[in-house]
């Protein structure tokens, strides 16, 4: 039932909708690998499972497991939880798993990009890949939807849109010579618009201050509505945030939506700084396969990495003094829904947060409405 | 959602309905091992492409396939045919796979039998086999059943049902000291009338000659419809066959149904009888974990293994001398189907044939009328 289409998204009339439309559900992977997990992965999974049991009071959730961990998968997470076998080279659902898109009639298709770890043998974070970029085939598979393979180096971290036509990305990533290198900024705009079904890219500069990822946008910015985009946000000069998120605002305040709209910015403070410890860091068995994980390092924690569900935000709690700023922050932006904080620090440890561990799946039979160019 | 319950199908009111009953679908594993299936599996999964075809005209049709095979399976299947990623350590879904069970307000959930290789380390026929037991689980996964695990060593091809309270089995594998020895038979039966939801459990004999299952029912003898019995027929007093089918002919002529009916009985003429080939041997790689197949080993054909699709059924050509006979006799036996004829020989070079590699999903939604006790 994966049909593997040769057109594009866009020529077929399909486009990614919003986090914030509604889901059929949610794709998670089991994090396992000793050398990016601390403790044989045993933190990690424990905070998934929390995150995973907090988006199911919302929508159905799905966890894929690899062979020898779906028996363990399957007794941690709660009986309401999906686990399937799946090969993965890590957990990062939201960058190896399709992205979604769908059409005025209700359908839904998947975008399966070409995956390379952020990055390949030039920056990537791990080798090999090769069964992460399978994951997006096998969701497609399962969900029966048909499947657009993307000629094009990217993750779905890499990319949020409103749904009506918008896309934010940044530069840092999608202009990195290490996923693109022959494709130029308007090329890649073009691939961007025949996939995501989009007609203006809104382009931010840097990511989030040692975003390992090379700077997705789900760490840095994200739409909360049309026309409303929350904004990592950092007020001390002397953090090397505080001139990326600058940048970001003042691209934001110039930039217009494919609407012509202006954006109104909510900025969600950063945590900490927050830094690795060395307890943390003695927990993670090095490997030549993946980059290593020392003691000390800036984590790149931000709030605007959560998860919409169906009535729901679940968001990371991180640090102390500024979850309740940054919960209260999403309550007045999305005022129809629950906010639900999960501690995520171990998910963080590994490189990312609630969203780059999920991918949500539109829901189909509904009619939408296509956005205009 | 595969929640693992802990009373019994037939303490909640489910029930296996008969294969001739509607179906959602059906299940399928990819046959892989090359100490199995000559030539590397490649005969063996072209015909079971064929055949996964073949059903595929009639309803939809999922194939598991392990992480290592998931890509050049998911080529040679049709498009309408969905692959999914499913360890395991060969192909014969009905044995491994869920046995399903509905209740009156069309709802379905799955019972996974305890599975041992049809014989464990006294008789088994490979070792290890802890992937193919996991199979029924990770289906009832996907497909979101609920199940129950069965406290019997046991295989879907070992029983046979006619959706009305009534089972049908062979002494030679259910009471096989092989499978649970500390079980009589009334134990044996007393458990099926719960994990089948039956009250009245038909036992013949001996399986088909040679059978390396210990003798399946789904080998031997099959309901076509309630009352109606298909059953193996050989006429030739020489050969082996001859007393297991009077044997069965006997017992099927004094049995009563749970509904108190007798049994008409349409008889299929054995093929052949049919021994593999030199050259068939030399395309399998012994190995220390699999039983070896020798040249001129007596192969178990039996028309018997077919399967019963919405609105068809798919049957096996074994011998162009009996095949069209077998073919008419199905015909009349089915007057509503599409009879559909696939080659099937290298499947039984393996060990069996259509039945044995296919589970079909009962349809859900619709009421359905609980069989009396």
């Amino acid at each position: 039932m994966s049909r593997t289409l040769t057109r594009t998204p866009a020529a077929d009339r399909f486009w990614m909708p919003a986090e914030f439309e509604p889901h059929a559900g949610c794709w998670l992977l089991w994090p396992e690998r000793p050398d990016n997990w601390r403790d044989g992965a045993l933190p990690a999974q424990r905070a998934l499972t929390k995150v995973a049991t907090a988006i199911a009071r919302f929508e159905p959730v799905t966890v894929g497991a690899s062979a020898s961990h779906f028996q363990f998968a399957r007794r941690q997470l709660p009986a309401a939880i999906r686990v399937v076998e799946m090969s993965h080279d890590d957990c990062w659902m939201r960058d190896v798993g399709p992205t979604f898109v769908v059409n005025a009639g209700g359908e839904r298709r998947g975008v399966d990009w070409i995956f390379n770890a952020w990055g390949g043998l030039n920056g990537g974070l791990y080798f090999p890949w090769a069964a992460d970029d399978a994951v997006a085939q096998k969701v497609l598979e399962i969900e029966a939807d048909a499947r657009y393979r993307a000629p094009l180096v990217n993750e779905g971290g890499a990319v949020h849109v409103d749904g009506q036509g918008t896309a934010l990305v940044t530069e840092q990533c999608l202009l990195n010579p290490n996923r693109n290198p022959n494709m130029s900024r308007a090329a890649i705009e073009t691939a961007l618009e025949h996939y995501l079904g989009v007609s203006r890219v809104i382009w931010l500069g840097a990511g989030v201050f040692n975003d390992e990822t090379d700077g997705h946008i789900d760490e840095l910015a994200c739409f909360v509505a049309p026309g409303v985009v929350a904004l990592t946000w950092c007020d001390n000069r002397r953090d090397p945030q505080y001139a990326i998120s600058r940048d970001a605002e003042v691209r934001l305040r110039d930039a217009r939506d494919a609407r012509g709209r202006t954006l109104a910015i909510i900025k969600l403070p950063q945590p900490g700084p927050l830094y690795s410890t060395a307890a943390e860091a003695r927990g993670v068995l090095a490997s030549e396969y993946a980059q290593p994980r020392p003691a000390r390092t800036r984590l790149a924690g931000s709030y605007v990495n959560f998860y919409i569900a169906n009535g729901g935000i679940v968001m990371p709690l991180l640090d102390p003094r500024t979850d309740r700023i940054a919960a209260n922050h999403l309550k007045r932006a999305f005022p129809g829904r629950k906010v639900v904080g999960v501690p995520t620090r171990e998910i963080l440890l590994g490189g990312g947060n609630i969203h780059c561990i999920t991918q949500q799946v539109p829901a189909t039979g509904g009619k939408r409405e296509q956005p205009k160019k």
